[in-house]
């Protein structure tokens, strides 16, 4: 699997004329690897020529660590009392001899850029997405089979949460359970923070959690997910508490309507903005276009942002194994929001859910 | 507060030619402007001119929420159906006329770099590292409350899954077990997916967790920590399971007398490597000096790793104020490891542990 993703890389940087990838711990690197880390302040990267074996240049205490998840031979190792700058200029060179281009991780930190640049002035940059989007956009079976179980973790941490989300909890104590729940099925990490947004809290679209004790009446913005052997979820759900007015149950009921029928909207061949433009007309029509103040969803796989991007501009059609979030959301500052989100992928033409769990309003 | 930091700034900006500073959400963007945010895909940015009123550049989406945690009053915001580097292109040059010297985020992810090399790619381009790491690394009183806060949590946890810890027990469950308990006292995150590495597998430094058992005379290195309102906690200790066999104490206990040396050693005025070099004889006049291959600690606050780091080569002298791990370790390949991990921070003249729960070895 690895030999033949990284046959389709290096005929991508042949047909850019890129000389080598320099990647980062994170999801290209693992895609390419096998190996999967944090980024970190050690120089940890992943070289990759546009021929010939890629190589790893590793901190010394990540050797073992290193040849232990992947596939790659070649290793050079630096120790915490070496330069790594000087150790990346002679791995580099013996690879190029001309002025290369380099195509750089989208995620690298700056300051290993900064490293490069200063080793290499004359250097061409690009950024590395131009090739990796196009390698991960298009998920095979077998991811889509670890997003679902991903997904699945995500469904049941909702269904096991609300049973006991009540009037009084604080959000922090919300976002420990969701998060607790996903870690007992098996997660490895969260996608990211969870966002439990109770009240007006929730019409900050990316706020996360805080002291704030659920109240009656609130509605609370539940968006969070898990990373599962690297693939990640992504869910939303608005919930309840008590009880919900006429106001809130109008907007949920708007909300509800634009993501059903963006999700019947996104089939293979249309663009990824006419996704986008169903959501948001329903809600323009209703007259709330002024408080969805996002795009409609994002790609997810590796990240829980990648492409394709579900926003107006984008004309990239979907297509089989693409993957991606459909969110659309009201947001009525100082009072409250509303969000739903699913996962789907396209499969057979058209998409399907990787979540499963209810989308009808819950009140707890 | 944050106009001292501030005014600080751009004094260093200033005596070091550097006319902006352009930070990513983290801790620099955090330390400056009080807004706390994980990285991501959408440029949102923190603008520091040398003189003059920072702003931020941000994604719509983000504009309340922005607004509500920080004190800087200037902001230009962007749809997601518009190109940032336009407007970011005219930001900067509303701030600068003639050819830049930019100091870039050490953390940024990459593309911002790139999207920035596109658009001023005669600039002069520094690593934003060398003025905001000499403002950060002295810790106030305030700092150094949140920080031991955050360090009772670790502790906190590191005894209450002591008591749970048992033979049998998957990695894994050990782990959702510390991240649970830190959670529920308070933390916001974790400080990183935590290492608890069972037998052979500790014997990998920065291994996470898996779904290997606990056995009866394995060394457990549990390594973990948390963030309390920015601020990050790190610590490890090692456990035996069942029973402890001599070889397994012996290592134990020259990694705890190196430890308890460096801290000892530890005072204002010496250089960071000293601290260093004391651990590493302990180790290496046992024997095992080819074993412990990292450096003895990092400077810790509002990120895991910071200066100063505690490695050789390194001839900062310690101050008041300067907060570091000291966690010297030993990793027989294929065996197991032992780590022991306080942080401390100088305080009248001395290393003062923020770490208080037991370094003597715990037999669950």
């Amino acid at each position: 699997m690895y030999r033949s993703r990284l046959a389709r890389c290096q005929k991508l940087m042949s047909e850019r004329e890129i000389d080598i990838l320099f990647l980062a711990p994170g999801p290209n690197m693992y895609y390419l690897s096998g190996f999967l880390e944090e980024p970190g302040e050690r120089l940890l990267s992943l070289i990759v020529p546009q021929s010939g074996e890629p190589l790893f240049i590793v901190p010394q205490m990540y050797e073992q660590q290193v040849k232990a998840f992947t596939w790659v031979e070649k290793l050079v190792s630096w120790r915490d009392s070496e330069d790594p700058k000087t150790v990346l200029s002679a791995t580099i060179r013996q690879v190029v001899t001309k002025r290369p281009t380099i195509a750089v991780d989208n995620r690298m930190w700056s300051q290993f850029l900064l490293m490069l640049l200063a080793v290499f002035p004359d250097a061409r940059y690009l950024d590395a997405a131009s090739v990796m989007n196009l390698l991960r956009i298009k998920k095979t079976s077998e991811e889509v089979a670890l997003m679902a179980r991903s997904a699945e973790i995500a469904d049941a941490a909702f269904t096991e949460t609300v049973k006991e989300c009540r009037e009084g909890m604080t959000e922090h104590q919300v976002a420990a359970k969701i998060v607790n729940e996903m870690r007992i099925l098996g997660a490895d990490s969260v996608s990211f923070e969870p966002v439990t947004g109770s009240g007006p809290n929730g019409a900050l679209p990316h706020y996360r959690s805080g002291d704030r004790k659920l109240q009656r009446g609130d509605l609370v913005v539940l968006d969070y997910g898990c990373v599962y052997r690297g693939y990640f979820s992504d869910i939303t759900r608005t919930i309840a508490v008590g009880s919900c007015d006429d106001e809130r149950r109008k907007v949920y009921s708007i909300v509800r309507s634009a993501q059903e029928k963006a999700y019947q909207a996104a089939v293979e061949g249309i663009e990824a903005q006419s996704v986008d433009k169903v959501a948001r007309e329903i809600i323009e029509a209703a007259g709330y276009g002024q408080f969805f103040v996002h795009r409609t969803g994002h790609g997810i796989g590796l990240e829980v942002h990648e492409e394709p991007y579900i926003v107006a501009g984008n004309s990239m059609k979907l297509d089989d194994g693409m993957a991606f979030s459909i969110e659309p959301g009201i947001y009525l500052p100082g009072k409250f929001g509303v969000r739903i989100e699913d996962i789907v992928v396209i499969q057979a033409g058209k998409a399907e859910r990787l979540n499963k769990c209810t989308r009808e309003l819950v009140v707890v």
